[in-house]
Formats: C-alpha cells, structure tokens, sequence
C-alpha cells in the first residue's frame, strides 16, 4: 500500500495549482479593469491560497470519486476546487461574526480590509471598511464557485445533482453557523444543541458534502450515498470537537490562529460546555473568570487549560472522538465496490482527524 | 390598449403570492426544527414580502418572457421569485455595509436581529450580533434563491444558460457594491467612476438581467440579448439616477428609509458630486456642513436641498435620466418578433421609471 501522507499531500499539491490558476487565470475578477478591485483580490487570493490549509475538502471531493472510479480527472479536480472556494468564502464571513483577525497564519480577509483603510482611506470608520469589504469579498467568492460547478462539462443532468448538493451544503452550513451564533450570545446552550451545530456547520460541510459530490460524479445511487454519510457525519463530528480541543490546547504556530481566541470570544465548544458541567465551585470560578474575556494572557490560559483537564473534560473529547472515529470506519465496510485503495485513504484519515496537531 | 398600471400591479400581486407562498412552504428553512430559526425567518419572511417593494426585477423577468411568448408560466413565475429573492438578501447585506436600520417601511434585517438581541441575549454586543445574524440571513437566502433555479423543470440547457446569467449579475452586482464601497470612503470619485458603479450596482442588476433571463427562457439568442442590453442599461442608470434624486427629495413615507439616510451617509451621488462640482464656494461650504455629518434635521435638509437644486445638479439629474430614457426607448425598436402589448409596457415602465416618487 503506497504512503497516505504521500498521496494526500500531493492531492493538496495539484488542489493549490489548480486553485492559483483560477485566481490567476479563470477567476471573473480578472475582468475586471477596476484597478482596486484586481488589487483587493489579488490580496485576497493571497488568502484562498495560504499554505496553512489542510484542503481537506477538496481531497474528500477527490476521494469521493476515486472510491468508484480509477482516477481523478481534470474536471473532478475543478469541482474539488470549487468547494475549496465556497470555504474560505464562508470563512471570510466567519471571520467577521467571529472577530477574528488571524486565519491561516495571515489577516483574516476583512482585516485585511480594515487595515487597509488605515493607511489610504480618509472618511469613515476603518472597521466598518472591513466588515463591508469582508462581506462582499466573501458573496463574490460564492459567485466564483457556483460558476465553476455551473460552466463544468459534466452531463447536464449530473451537474444539476451536484449542483443540488452543493447548494445544500451551503444552506446547512449557513444554518449550522446560525444556531452556532444563538448560542454564543445565550447563557445555557444544551450537550444536544451543540452537536447539532457540529453535526451541521462541521460535519455535513467538511465531510459528508464533499464526500458526497465525489461519488454524486462517479455515479453512485442514494443508497451509497446513504452509507458514505454513516462514515461522514461521526467524522465530522469528531473533526470539530478536536478542532475545539486545538483552539484550547494548540500551538498558536500550527493552529493559524491565536490560541487565547476561543477563550476570549467564550466560545461554548463541547469541550467547555462540559467542563463547566463537571467542575467543581472552585474550578467554576476559575474558568468563568476568564471565559469571554478579552486579553487573556498565556499564563492565564495555562491556568484554564490545567482546570479543564483536572474536570476530565480533555479525557472526556478524546474518548468520544475516538468512538466516533471507530463508528464511521464500520460504515466503510459496508459500500458496494468501493476501491480499496481510496478505502485505505479514508481509514488512515479517520485516525488523523484526531491525531492531528492543526 | 389594456391600462399598463393594472397590469403591472397584476403581475406583482402574482410574484407576492408567489413569494408567500415559499416562505409558508417550499422554503428549505421549514424543513428545520430549531425554533429559534424557523422564528427568525418567519421574521425575514415579513422584510422579503414587505408590501413597500415594488418587485420591479420580478415584473421585468416576466416581461423578457413575454415579450417572445404568449403568456407568463407558473414556471417563470417561480424564477421570478428566485430574483426577487436574491435581489433581497443582497439588500440585507447591503443595509448592513450602509448602516441602513430602515427598509422597505419596516426596519432592516440586522437591525431586526439586534433589537432582538436587547430583549433576549445577556452575552455580547447586539450590533455585532445584529450584523452576524444579517450577514448569515442574506447568505440563506442566496442559497435558496440558487436552488428555485437549480431545482426547476426547465429542459437542462436552458437552466444552465439561466443559472450562468443569474450568478453573473450576482457577481456583477458584488462588484459594483464593492467599488460603491470604496469611493464612500475615498476624497473625490469621478463622474465615470459613480456612472460605473451605477452600471453595475443597478442597471446590470435592477433592468439588464431579469429582462435577459425572461428571454432566454423565451429561447432568444445572443443577438435579441444584445439589444436588450441596449435598452436596459441606459435605464438603469436613469432608475440609478431617480433613486438618488429621491434619496434627497423623496418623502420618507413614500420611500420607506429616512431621507436624510443619504446626506448622513455621505453618499457619493450622481447628483450630490455634481452639486459640489458645480457649487461657488457659499454653497459649497453649506452643503459639506451637512455631507456625511449625523442627526440632520428636516431644515438642515431644506437648506441642502435648496442649495442642490440652485447648483443646476436637480436639474442636471432630471435631464440626464430623460435623454438616458429615451435612448432606452429606441433600443426597443429594434427588436425582432417583440410582443406589442409587452413592448407597450416595457415603454410605459421606462417612462415611469424617471416620474416615479418611490
């Protein structure tokens, strides 16, 4: 069996070509003489592209197809890009409600914008520059990934169903994100609401969909489709509670971001909401202290960290991801022709969602 | 000749049923049981059906249709709706980026959300959440607006020509808001720079697309789109032109958004740059007292108007929009195989375009 981390990273390889020569070539943008306009964007490509990725949307894409058929072509690949493009848009918007200022190791977009207006606009407020520059960079990336999806050669009809699929890929996520804003702004969010949101803002976004869109290429019938969502939605869900145990526990390097933001912002991720659940007075009282508040300091955050291990919350994430790692490895056995190669992609995937360090 | 007036109102009183009668039901957001968000776009629902707009793209698309057919399908109906819809949630995103808290007589999507946020959050800001939940309701309801098309029962070829012109004008009229956006914060913006955002921002969008979109479903060729263009675009602009006029002079009932929203705002309009062009140096000291200053009052307003229509810009305006109407009106002449009662209200729309006070 050939290396894993070999093959996915030359997938994230031909994913980030292909991805730079729509943003130098293809993209609708470049039409465009407004000579703003082309400069924002070049920047903005700078963002779509940064290394600091994982593309693990786009290798599912690729990987969905492969499963059933030998090879990922050309076309495959452009979808796979489409998806990447339809992420870090969403992500722009993400950026925003979340008020972050880093992603992927670099300015998050509307920052970008802010700091920007800084250094060559003269009315009106910097940070509202950025907020409607982010807004609208974000709706433009959506525009540029419909259209691949919509100027794709595939058969008519098989381009109406992934175009079905990615648009409701895009709803969900909207909607997973929504729930996931309620929450922040309410005093008791539920074990069950949560997941809920992972299940919709993570698990059908990052994996199912993709997944999804794959094997919608390579032909496969709903009942497929069905078993490939028994693997995704576990996976999913495990991907974002080891994404909430890296916002608390990572290295601000590897993660892109910076590691106090999910304390600060009181984010109600599972991983706090249950160790607050579990602790004790005192231990309560410590993470409240800090739980969304601003400038926290490493120091501080060491401190937060140790309680949420002392309450057996840490234990608590990597148990349960574990589980629902193993889960969705049993819903692989069960597709019709699925080619083992791909198989062995997954499974090792699987295990690195949760071993991962960013 | 049938009365234009009734039959537009006809067409409009279609294309709110039509409306309403997706957010009771097919609306993909009913499938969900989050009682927070199924409220929420209940909410949304009362800002999209909100009787103050005049659905003026719905009733062009309708009208590229008949123009080359006998009669408007429940079909192209629903494709109205799908532009109708769109052209809403991009006023969400819009109202966010002008700080808008007015639309349509009734108050903006965000500012819906953050009024709501006062009377049931505890944590965080309500204008943040207000402008997280705007940016997420405008980004649904392009998902839902992609998927009327995406989900119609139009023969395959055709709906990939529909969905490609669709997600150009979105993207065209990103673009243009996007160097709206700029010049609201650069020192001066040419005349060309203000006329071509209002070819993007509004008469690609508003009259240029709707009416193509009609017409390929119609089954017309590049050429009949082309000569469409010839008509739309310089009465767009008029319609461009007219808004801004009504922004200064309008009544408030009328409009639906306060009228000193514009001067408040700074808008950077066809008729306010021409003023300030134009004005000696009294005048123009008067009217940069008031542009882009806060709380105006109705006489400060007064002043201002008075000073506008002294500079010759309210004439100017006026003008300008007649010639660009009537140079809409020969276009028409061109067509081939146009519907006469269609063409007839196509001229009676453009007139109306530059007499409306709404």
């Amino acid at each position: 069996m050939p290396n894993p981390q070999i093959i996915l990273e030359s997938y994230k390889k031909q994913i980030n070509k292909s991805l730079e020569s729509f943003f130098n070539g293809e993209m609708l943008a470049n039409r465009h003489k407004d000579i703003f306009f082309r400069n924002s964007l070049k920047n903005l490509k700078h963002y779509h592209l940064r290394s600091a990725s994982k593309r693990i949307r786009a290798i599912l894409v690729i990987l969905g197809y492969t499963l059933f058929r030998k090879k990922a072509t050309r076309q495959i690949l452009e979808i796979a890009r489409s998806v990447e493009l339809i992420h870090s848009s969403l992500l722009i918007h993400d950026d925003i409600i979340d008020n972050d200022k880093l992603r992927r190791g670099g300015p998050s977009a509307h920052y970008f914008f802010e700091k920007l207006h800084r250094k060559n606009y003269i009315f009106g407020e910097a940070k509202h520059f950025g907020i409607s520059m982010g807004i609208l960079s974000g709706d433009v990336g959506f525009a540029e990934a419909y259209r691949i999806i919509i100027e794709s050669h595939f058969p008519e009809n098989l381009k109406t169903k992934v175009l079905t699929r990615f648009n409701q890929m895009y709803f969900d996520t909207c909607y997973g994100e929504m729930m996931d804003v309620v929450h922040d702004y309410q005093k008791k969010v539920s074990f069950k609401d949560i997941l809920e949101v992972y299940r919709y803002k993570t698990a059908k976004y990052t994996i199912e969909c993709p997944l999804q869109i794959g094997a919608i290429l390579a032909g496969q019938n709903q009942k497929q489709l069905n078993l490939l969502s028994k693997f995704a939605i576990p996976l999913g869900v495990a991907f974002q509670i080891q994404d909430d145990v890296l916002g608390m526990f990572g290295d601000e390097k590897t993660i892109g971001k910076p590691v106090t933001s999910d304390l600060e912002e009181g984010k109600k991720t599972l991983l706090m909401v249950y160790a607050l659940a579990r602790a004790n007075k005192k231990q309560r009282q410590l993470l409240m202290k800090y739980f969304g508040h601003k400038n926290i300091k490493i120091s501080d955050l060491n401190k937060v960290r140790q309680t949420i291990t002392e309450t057996g919350a840490l234990k608590y994430c990597h148990d349960y991801a574990k589980i629902l790692v193993s889960r969705s490895k049993k819903a692989l056995v069960r597709l019709k022709k699925a080619n083992r190669n791909t198989l062995f992609l997954l499974n090792y995937l699987a295990d690195y969602i949760i071993k991962r360090n960013y």
